[in-house]
């Protein structure tokens, strides 16, 4: 399938590191930046990450695929606003919900030329800095309602998440917000609260530097994720991420129940349910 | 320093890593392993981690130094019965509790001979094929209460942990099972508790496996980890298990109350504070 001409609107993390993984797997003919931040801008030409920042308005002009992956919030005001510019451009989103994107654009006349997706992939830096060779490999998207938006869209779509090395999944973007929930959104509230459990009990800086053990970091990693990019998840995905946050506070219960009556069977027998996603995870 | 012969009592992840390390480093003029399991005494001779398996008594006997690597209650009532054991050898543990293995000995003829220790390196995965090469390396190990053990015991315990990477703290055994709260038990009952809750939430186990990210899995990665080891642990830390806990459901309840409210102002500082963790873990 041939090299198209791509706008990255958002050259960040996400938009970053796709632009550098199209780049390698040859399906970019050319990479225009679009970034509200003047910073951004220059160190994601200074890094290769795009040949060029353009306004949007010139960069939708002069491609034939748009990406966007700026923070979901925003992301939602910018999509009518870019398929009211589109002509026969291919736009998709890197976003991590779905269901509010798609709402957004509900029965606008370029409907078609969109493709709602979510590369589940990411670390816990950001900005353009933040961007790496290789990223999305071996990991899954997620591509949503692929029924509303143009063959030719989806079909060149699935084509470059291939190409990059991810497997491909569909389902209605209701049941992607609620699984989201489950296997990502969830992780980083109880990272957050736990880094701010130790920061609130252990005053001693030097000791967390010190003792941190693997364990503690790899628990602890995604509470360094950027509040610009995850407090829009949260309100878009809220009722999701509640439901689930409910059951999680309701889990933790039923160890701190364990130990004020030192219940140590039923201890036992939490940890080895919880023992149960090794046979998912291995 | 002088190579000594080593028994390792406990051959799994923390004794058979502690064993190949040892040898690595040229620390140990041969190492006997005893192992109640006569699987995992097969394979940690099949394995090399050890020279032979033999009977407690015989292996103390034909050593110089005797190392405990089993579960914090089997050490508890392991440890008096070892120092019973010894003439002059050095014995010190890897338990990831230290006031508990000190009071069971406090008063003790051979009191002296016993370092208390806790070499802060782990995995998720238990048993003698669970030794890996390198472990050790770079991460902590806390000594408590060294002014109750003889000087040479201290002496050579300390350059064992320093020929095998490690880095050396002082503390006392009050001061480190409430700093092992904070930075290690914590995070096992959150990824446990974390496991559980996508367990509950989530029947599509397909759907977990297939979706589940880098950060998911980072953050439920220890819910893989042994009963045996951990069941224990929480017992015998659970005053400052079930404090720490208490602060961690609090925690997880202002982010709840932030989605009820939609009060995203304050989500926003739950996460920047959160985000003071890179302060400290870079």
């Amino acid at each position: 399938m041939e090299r198209k001409k791509i706008a990255i609107v958002g050259v960040g993390l996400i938009g970053g590191s796709l632009a550098l993984q199209l780049n390698e797997k040859g399906m970019a003919a050319g990479i225009i930046g679009v970034e509200k931040s003047s910073e951004h801008a220059t160190r994601a030409v200074e890094l290769g990450l795009v040949d060029e920042v353009l306004p949007l308005e010139e960069a939708i002009e002069r491609s034939e695929v748009v990406i966007l992956a700026v923070p979901v919030d925003q992301m939602v005001a910018l999509l009518p606003k870019v398929l009211d510019l589109v002509t026969n451009q291919i736009v998709f989103d890197a976003g991590s919900t779905k269901e509010q994107m798609i709402n957004a654009v509900s029965g606008h006349p370029k409907r078609g030329r969109y493709v709602a997706t979510h590369p589940m992939w990411g670390t816990e830096y950001s900005g353009p800095q933040a961007a790496v060779k290789n990223a999305f490999e071996n990991k899954a998207v997620v591509l949503c309602n692929t029924a509303e938006s143009d063959a030719d869209a989806v079909e060149w779509t699935r084509f470059a998440y291939k190409k990059i090395g991810m497997h491909l999944l569909e389902m209605n973007a209701v049941a992607h917000d609620l699984h989201a929930a489950y296997v990502s959104h969830i992780s980083h509230i109880t990272s957050f609260a736990l880094a701010n459990t130790v920061l609130e009990k252990e005053r001693e800086d030097q000791a967390i530097f010190e003792l941190a053990s693997g364990g503690f970091e790899s628990t602890v990693r995604l509470a360094k994720s950027n509040p610009a990019m995850w407090v829009p998840i949260f309100m878009q995905n809220r009722d999701n991420v509640l439901d689930v946050l409910n059951e999680h506070i309701s889990q933790l219960r039923k160890f701190k129940s364990c130990l004020e009556k030192e219940n140590y069977d039923y201890l036992q027998e939490l940890i080895e349910n919880a023992n149960r996603i090794r046979r998912i995870l291995g």
